[in-house]
């Protein structure tokens, strides 16, 4: 088994991911938001590059059930319905609907995610529904970072860490997968610091959530295993495995 | 103080250097190696990106006194005096000789370090003076990783990350500096793993060279404080301070 950990979705660009699941992970805030979203009733959520992208793909699928969403620069786009805080998709706003979804580094992991045999959304919100996932199948994995404008990022550096460690864990003696030089800093990472508010708070990307008004976002997105699914991408749209639904 | 790390010359290309000081780490090898030639008596270094540049700088500057030396895929290039080993870098083939320098990764960091005040070069076998001489003058910092093709590596994240530490214990309560999130990593490396030869043969640059036949220059690379010297780059060449040669 396989492990290989990238730290920005420029660094996964051009990567091998055939034959391997994927795992996006885009703690503030994208991940975060769409496993709320499935969550609170979301039928599904397509993840688009450009705002231009997401308008045309929301007038195809047909603007009644449809919601716009993303942020740039952390901000909700003018015009769309939704920005990027998880608190802004409860049940009362997204049950039922499709969300066409840009945002700025997370939805770029996804494309850099296309091609893998599956691709899973990752989060603290979420973190043992995947890394039981992960255990149950054991496929070689390659965990991608949104990371922050091309570069790294503390939170979903950390958040990489935690779910290696706990799939190390999970596997036990009986398997010694190989992992990366980001998966074994990963791993060193999540031995070293603690996932928390105060962390969030901290890294660059908190910090720009913070001075754009929504610290709020910052103890929902650190929240450990606030809810028990695993979205996952098939054909460019995220949502949760039928058998789960 | 700012101590703002970049894991790869990919992610510091285009970031803010002017006013700081910027270290330039590539543990395997370029860096290691450029310590070693100077402390045997190298003149200068000239770090060229291709190697058709090198040999165009190595005529210019004449071929008397001047060796072209670097690697592609790790191995000598062809019709070079010298490859990228620091065991190569002896008294005899090098004192008093100018080196026209090409390597894949630590060329490109110290292209992504051009425009900073100072440009220094750092590697194991000269942390400590690199340590002395930051503490010494509590610039504002750039810590450039070279990385591998783009991307994260462990060595030289690893060594950022004991270079930030031990300087934080330097200039202890008095100051606290401004860490980017690639340097708070980087220090959460350093208080987890240890940097000894065995982790550079696990990382994937050290595996790479183990791979070519090259395993002899990982205890090199792993020797900490091997020389008490700090080159430094003025002018796209790197070379001692006049005042330590």
């Amino acid at each position: 088994m396989k492990i290989a950990t990238y730290f920005s979705a420029a660094e996964a660009e051009g990567i091998e991911v055939h034959g391997r699941t994927a795992v996006v992970i885009d703690v503030i805030r994208a991940t975060s938001t769409i496993v709320e979203a499935l969550a609170n009733g979301a039928r599904a959520i397509y993840p688009t590059v450009s705002t231009e992208d997401a308008i045309r793909l929301a007038n195809s699928l047909g603007r009644e059930d449809t919601l716009l969403c993303g942020e740039r620069k952390g901000l909700k786009v003018e015009g769309f319905d939704l920005g990027n805080s998880p608190l802004e998709y409860g049940t009362e706003q997204v049950a039922g609907k499709r969300l066409v979804m840009s945002t700025t580094n997370g939805t770029r992991a996804f494309a850099a995610a296309q091609g893998a045999d599956r691709v899973l959304a990752a989060s603290f919100n979420n973190l043992g529904a995947v890394v039981g996932e992960l255990g149950r199948t054991g496929d070689d994995l390659v965990v991608i970072c949104a990371g922050k404008e091309g570069r790294f990022s503390l939170d979903d550096a950390l958040c990489a860490g935690v779910i290696v460690l706990e799939l190390l864990g999970r596997l036990g003696e009986t398997t010694t997968p190989d992992l990366n030089d980001a998966s074994r800093a990963a791993v060193g990472l999540a031995r070293q610091l603690t996932p928390d508010e105060e962390l969030l708070r901290r890294s660059a990307a908190g910090a720009a959530l913070m001075e754009v008004g929504l610290a709020a976002d910052l103890p929902v997105c650190a929240q450990r295993d606030r809810h028990d699914l695993v979205p996952e991408m098939t054909d460019r749209v995220i949502h949760l495995p039928t058998a789960r639904r």
